[in-house]
């Protein structure tokens, strides 16, 4: 991630998604999203599907982050308007006690099946990134039994009773690392952490109940895969005040959402990562003209040099026109080289 | 607001609302929200029930942040589990040229009765915070027609036609400045413009669309009144990246969410203006013996010396135990004494 390049690589979070016409189709076809998640046929059909379309430089697994809570057996289902919600959240020590770290790798063999099909699939065109939700961000739907506003529930676990949080903390971290280290093994050559929720967090709760978290996942996983390191990319959203804490984490590229300017952030880090970002998502609503201006700004902020990956600050919307992420991929390839003549 | 004090002084964002069963009550008689926003009597009986219970160094006007587009004829309505919806939400140019920024004082003589009541039943026991929401988030509610999760419409809007934003943001700013001048007129003596929203934009839209129309703003306040001083606080939600750039903007104080460390943001912006903030809210949820901590926590991360406003990083969320505001409100009294011995 950090090699030489001769351009600026891109790919975008999101980007089997719902805006893509081809998408909706196999959606429908899969019945629910919960079945295309669980066919390996059908998630490696949408995984492939913006690289047909785009110039991306990384495939990146289709699924949810809430697998793993749905295999410790909590009951994932998507309720219409409201997302995704559990059957039978985490409410006492007991529910807690009775979580097995280990169901993410003996319930997920579907998600292991997607991850070596797409590999097959890509015949080594380009990477494919595996991914997870963080612990914390995890955490938060166990406990509050779908989204939420302000984590009122999850919060009061962590402030009344840390111990207990750092328990359930604990055992999602190892879970975690047990459902990344497997899609290594199924053919996973990169890894992102997507730390949603991490940004809900004060500077030190954040510290304590997601960073710490994120830390531990990545000590256990495995650096080298085929001879080739496995790189990790940390992302939280709103996390642009923690950068230099984030980049010690162990990462070797760390997520930055829209707010942060990436010139800056990469004078904060310096070379110690790698940074991925950070487009708005909403900037795909504006003209090609203005999306093409928008990257060549972010282009330029971040400088020459490599160490840059660039996507958007968080996953692609629904509704976007699916020609003005061509507009977006076009501009990055276009005007990128010049920042990486010297490399 | 930075003159030398014997204790922080404290008051909370949202101090009049329902976690209060005495607000729910009169908001009960009122018959609906607006009800109560347009009544003086009962907006001026809210506004003083904290006060009754808590030791709070500042009375704030109990209204809406929506009155200005309201009186701009948009028809704000409440629709349940929605939130605040407008009726004719602005579909075009020719939408934005008819607002007159001078409805914000001819058609909120309501809100003026209630500031001018509220003052003088007050009768001098702590000032009287009047307030506006900034023209960037009352933009998005009147763009949006109400609440969003991406403000796709506004930004598609600012990125698109950004000289017709300006021009509805210019407007806003001019109705937002009389409407705060018309509140010191009737006995505000202190200000907050609330910027919601800002923190959804990037580093470089926020200082375009949001931060320059609230330094416009405080360009045309009066800075005193009945001979003293009317200080201005500015709050951006998620703007603590942009602290520096903030506290450049004409303010006396700039309000924290609680993602920001309070000590590393007074090293940052030094003395040119005081901070308000900034415990998370959810930890009203936590016991008394946590929330005293962290209260503690806080008071020591800014450290000795005036300029510090305790207040909570945003508004109390509903079903907090009022009790538990009193042990925070205790916590502040009892233990800030000590950072202002030198004072």
């Amino acid at each position: 991630m950090r090699e030489p390049v001769d351009r600026t690589p891109l790919w975008m979070m999101r980007q089997a998604g719902r805006y893509l016409p081809e998408y909706r189709e196999t959606r429908a076809e899969a019945g629910s999203f919960m079945g295309l998640c669980t066919n390996p046929e059908l998630a490696c059909e949408v995984t492939l599907q913006p690289l047909r379309r785009y110039a991306m430089d990384a495939a990146i697994l289709f699924s949810d982050i809430l697998t793993i809570p749905d295999a410790m057996g909590l009951g994932l289902y998507f309720s219409e308007g409201e997302g995704p919600r559990f059957e039978r959240p985490l409410e006492n020590a007991a529910d807690i006690e009775a979580l097995v770290p280990e169901s993410a790798v003996t319930e997920l063999g579907y998600v292991m099946d997607a991850v070596a099909l797409i590999r097959q699939e890509l015949k080594g065109s380009v990477p494919l990134i595996g991914f997870s939700g963080s612990p914390w961000t995890l955490a938060t739907y166990m406990i509050e039994g779908g989204s939420s506003k302000d984590f009122a529930k999850t919060k009061a676990l962590a402030f009344n009773e840390p111990a207990l949080m750092h328990q359930l903390l604990e055992k999602l971290a190892d879970a975690v690392a047990l459902y990344l280290s497997a899609q290594v093994e199924s053919g996973a050559q990169a890894l992102q952490i997507f730390d949603t929720w991490g940004g809900a967090l004060s500077h030190s709760a954040y510290r304590e109940f997601s960073l710490r978290y994120m830390t531990r996942i990545i000590e256990q996983l495995p650096r080298e895969a085929e001879g080739r390191k496995i790189p990790v990319i940390v992302f939280t959203k709103g996390g642009g005040q923690w950068l230099e804490a984030i980049a010690d984490c162990g990462a070797d590229a760390v997520g930055l959402d829209w707010t942060t300017d990436i010139g800056e952030a990469r004078a904060r880090v310096g070379g110690r990562v790698a940074l991925q970002g950070n487009m708005d998502p909403s900037m795909l609503f504006a003209s090609p003209e203005r999306i093409r201006e928008e990257v060549a700004t972010i282009l330029e902020s971040f400088g020459s040099g490599s160490g840059h990956v660039f996507n958007l600050g968080h996953g692609i919307t629904p509704g976007v026109n699916p020609e003005h992420v061509s507009a977006m991929v076009d501009a990055v390839t276009s005007m990128s080289g010049e920042y990486h003549q010297s490399d």
